[in-house]
């Protein structure tokens, strides 16, 4: 059976569920049609530095899900699977602007970089002041090769947008709130496996094919292909093949401490997700790695994509001080 | 490709999912491994009436995301798709007992409400008072067979569970609830329909075939088949077709007011559900019908079915305040 969306049109879908969400999320966000973007109903009624993130549609609840107090003020939706444009970013960058400037979080992917600094060069233009965290967590994409694009963002967007939205509500400036960025960029990776493709809204095929005793492993959040195929294996096996690249690239030894994330690449159900952190909360726990803090849902999502990412980042009390900060967002809130 | 799912073996799926679940929300739940249930870490600091529900597995994150102040003190789980025994049931009913009585909220499923009735029954021997709400939202199941089993629980269990759990948080007794959880039955009525079936962990066959023209319209979600075929359409004509029948079955007149959810049965996206949510914000505005809350996400699901649900409740202000009381849960926090 071709995978089937609800939808009116493939060429409407970002829009309509954009406007759905406004309805839905009535006095807490407002959607900015024209140029689109989502933004707090409240972000005007403080001094705080603005916190704007952004990207292709296709990962809800990222990046809309995160508009909130404690996180992001904006997030600017291009259409499924494709950067906003300088436009849109440009709009919601000054939108968000209270005087005190605005921290842009970036996924690592080329159009995203480019229209977002476009974006900021014209929201320069009208005098905001803007800076922008280069999100590369996607261990799978690491290459030595000083001229390609670079590792990709992916699930650990969600520590950046949490941790720098906390230290913004908290008062703290640009420079601050970038070099916490940076900090956390450095200390985040992700790792993700694909057990079945997705699916591009409108037009029904499979993004790749994967045979029956195979899983995509090292797949982004894109419907790419991934960087290799494993054999299909229990949990354990699965988690443990993720979880292994990622200790070494952040050097993590006994005694160390981490936030952890595993989300669901979108049909993965939350029945997999509960169990597949058992399996990294035990993998952890053996290396004498202690997980201070947890996230389990689907939170980056591609699509319809059936598998799973886990995340780590290396904290600290002040890092876990800015985590338990208060956050009120669709996909978070305490 | 068949469907695959990222566990250890069938057998294992639930009970290491639950183990997974503790450990990621730690300190918040705990799972009593055996008789199985998990209940709120906090719950005995209190002298509240005990809020317990429960049933299958595959319905994540219904109803162990629902444990939490403000909302179940106790959740029981089957395996995927089965009713919990009596056993699990009578020993998390009288677990949740500070003295003052527990209140099971109980989908209307001929086991289930055997296995609640059998578990009351034996927690009543240990001198708990203990009273039910069946809930038997799902529309699809109507009949006007008054010896059949009547209509189905799906998605109004969140309502129950979310404004019972506000008050007995308040401090209302037992017959106060029961009487609050009976009322909110009556004005509760859902139906869904699915674009693709689910398939059961470790059978890898879906639960139904489905022509590519074709949704099945008042499916339920335990993976059985609808009550008809409907012609695939748009996410206009898909929505008209459960809303109708909703505000009849309801007697919803210009000016009421309502809760609504939209809830995704399991691999539907969020983009979808957004935008599924459009078309029912305004399909009840244009019929006077004034949303005052509403919900979308993937709250009670069927394992991956694709499809949605739309639930309806009318409500007043005394509702609202209980629908507004602060809940903190997995999957529902404000």
């Amino acid at each position: 059976m071709p995978k089937r969306h609800v939808m009116n049109s493939a060429d409407a879908i970002v829009a309509e569920a954009l406007e759905g969400f406004e309805l839905s999320q009535a006095g807490k966000v407002r959607w900015n049609r024209d140029p689109s973007y989502i933004v707090r109903a409240d972000h005007a009624r403080n001094s705080k530095v603005g916190i704007l993130s952004g990207g292709g549609s296709g990962h809800e609840p990222l990046h809309i899900g995160f508009v909130g107090k404690g996180m992001l003020d904006a997030a600017v939706p291009g259409v499924v699977f494709a950067s906003p444009s300088a436009a849109q970013i440009a709009a919601a960058t000054a939108a968000v602007d209270t005087g005190n400037g605005v921290v842009q979080i970036v996924k690592n992917y080329t159009g995203d970089v480019m229209n977002f600094e476009i974006g900021a060069a014209l929201a320069k233009d009208r005098g905001v002041r803007v800076e922008a965290i280069i999100v590369d967590d996607d261990l799978a994409t690491s290459s030595d090769d000083a001229d390609g694009p670079g590792r990709r963002g992916t699930t650990g967007t969600v520590i950046v947008e949490k941790l720098c939205g906390a230290a913004a509500e908290m008062g703290q400036d640009v420079s601050t709130i970038v070099a916490l960025g940076k900090r956390l960029v450095s200390e985040t990776r992700s790792l993700s496996l694909a057990l079945a493709p997705c699916t591009h809204p409108g037009h029904g095929k499979p993004s790749f094919d994967l045979p029956d005793d195979q899983v995509e492993f090292g797949v982004g959040i894109h419907g790419e292909r991934g960087t290799g195929r494993h054999p299909f294996a229990n949990a354990h096996d699965l988690v443990a093949s993720l979880v292994s690249p990622l200790k070494a690239s952040l050097g993590l030894h006994r005694g160390d401490r981490v936030l952890a994330i595993v989300n669901g690449l979108g049909s993965t159900h939350l029945l997999e997700l509960n169990l597949a952190y058992r399996e990294f909360h035990y993998l952890l726990s053996a290396a004498g790695i202690s997980v201070e803090r947890s996230l389990v849902g689907s939170f980056v999502t591609a699509l319809d994509m059936s598998g799973l990412s886990v995340t780590l980042t290396r904290i600290d009390d002040d890092l876990l001080n800015l985590w338990d900060a208060p956050v009120t967002t669709y996909a978070l809130t305490w």
